[in-house]
């Protein structure tokens, strides 16, 4: 369930790219008029404001709207005006290059379907002019590199057939290394890194009923090491990514950490951040607007608040 | 260049079919009527042939000919029988679940385009309803595991860009583990499995350039180890496919490894065995045709022939 509304009627694109122009020309820039606009519309109709305002100025309306604007509001901004498949692309691109976060690439591996996480792989291939694995590869090492490009690189089978008798035996394999601690080990990341999601639920599920914690249980603690936050993150982003989103935006509100609340809103706000928003409210006892609300500030705060539907 | 002949005019579809149907049925098995139809019909024909013996006689042609066939003919126009990308995911099926081959692999990961390779990995799973990835992942182990799995799971950048630097940098990389004799480094695995074929071949020329040798003979050694084995094939594959093929047959020949023998003129006799003919005869010096009929013989031998268009 997205979160994004847009008003009826809507106004045409080139008379959306007018009030645009008007609104980042001159003395100033009206960024409420702007907000007005980006944030209630979606991917195609800006798509076509885009293309609506560079032809009849002969500009780039992303390279103006990144010099006219600053800040986390401008990376919301730029970030929100790609087409969702584009953005993800983008986003994996500048946590490989200029800021790693395995979290981002994570959660491109494990949400997506198969065929989400394919098409952003075309995406990045045309953006980057590289593929997505050969980054992942070439920006880590050791155990972190092993798990990321094994999550990062299947093409998943997407069907729902289950083998129970190997659910069990490969949730010995895990039951068997969590308890020796070996969390890096080889079986771990195959497992996780090539079972089809039907197949892991599965596994999952006897994980639990053979040892009675679930798998999440059986990971946690308190490492702060990078491999075992990311195979933690995986777990988390396959099992529920919902729940995973809540926390991360939990932990982002409290750490104000802007980058990850950007990301998480603008990746989810024209597809279930609906949902993320509902359990947000159960799970923390508050509607998310609120949470945000009170964390941020200005024209960035009313941008946030516009995506999540206030 | 296909080697695969198909007579002008043809009969129809349903006229193949009951002129198959005549050879199976009654005493005896007619071979030189199969082997006349299947042998000279394409992809799309064999299908339609298939599709008007199953309406006009109620059974799959395909379990008809294996109850009526036997030993390497059998094999050979059961393979052949399946469209390109179909046979190239039972192959694999049958390489990983079956009787393990590890070439069969190689080549489908290293000689297909990205393109091709996704094109098999959705057949597999229509075909073996798990990904190519998870069986290869669960049915090897250690240095080969990692080896295959990394040429398999990437979706390889198609791009001809070159990055000079950064080959010359990898060729550095490989030449250090290759003298330190670490065939099995991460970073050898990593560089062949994750980056596109334009920058591997940018690495290998940088290679003979820096360091007076050639990849290949760099890595050439007496060694029967497996992974050394599938290191070298997999070098092969991407350097020079139909030299690879070449060599593969007359090694093929020597050791009377039909399977081999067969699968590789099944999987080009419709794609480019006219490329691996002309570069046999030139290596060999003797006609491939020639080769073949000196260590095969009876319907086996006829059917390869026709497929090399004797």
């Amino acid at each position: 369930m997205a979160t994004l509304t847009v008003p009826e009627p809507i106004p045409s694109p080139a008379e959306d790219a007018e009030s645009i122009h008007k609104a980042v020309h001159g003395w100033g820039t009206n960024e409420k008029t702007l907000i007005n606009i980006l944030a209630h519309r979606n991917a195609t109709q800006r798509k076509q404001i885009q293309l609506a305002y560079e032809e009849l100025h002969n500009e780039s309306l992303t390279k103006k709207l990144e010099s006219e604007l600053k800040g986390n509001f401008e990376k919301a901004v730029y970030r929100w005006n790609f087409e969702p498949v584009e953005r993800e692309a983008v986003m994996a691109c500048i946590a490989l290059r200029k800021s790693f976060n395995s979290h981002v690439i994570i959660e491109i591996a494990c949400v997506n379907s198969p065929n989400e996480l394919l098409a952003v792989k075309k995406a990045y291939q045309v953006k980057c002019r590289r593929s997505l694995e050969e980054d992942v590869a070439a920006h880590t090492v050791g155990d972190l590199r092993k798990l990321l490009f094994g999550l990062v690189s299947t093409y998943r089978y997407d069907g729902e057939d289950i083998d129970v008798k190997l659910a069990k035996s490969e949730a010995k394999i895990l039951q068997e290394h969590i308890k020796d601690n070996e969390l890096n080990h080889d079986e771990i990341i195959r497992i996780l890194g090539t079972r089809s999601k039907a197949q892991i639920y599965a596994t999952f599920n006897s994980y639990r009923e053979e040892y009675g914690t679930s798998i999440e249980e059986a990971l946690a603690g308190d490492s702060t090491d990078e491999y075992a936050l990311a195979l933690r993150a995986a777990v988390a982003c396959i099992i529920d990514p919902h729940l995973y989103f809540v926390e991360a935006l939990d932990a982002a509100l409290e750490k104000s950490d802007e980058d990850t609340l950007t990301r998480i809103i603008v990746l989810h706000a024209e597809k279930d951040l609906g949902e993320i928003k509902d359990k947000f409210h159960k799970r923390k006892n508050a509607p998310l607007e609120h949470a945000v609300a009170k964390k941020t500030s200005g024209d960035y705060e009313a941008f946030l608040l516009a995506l999540l539907g206030d």
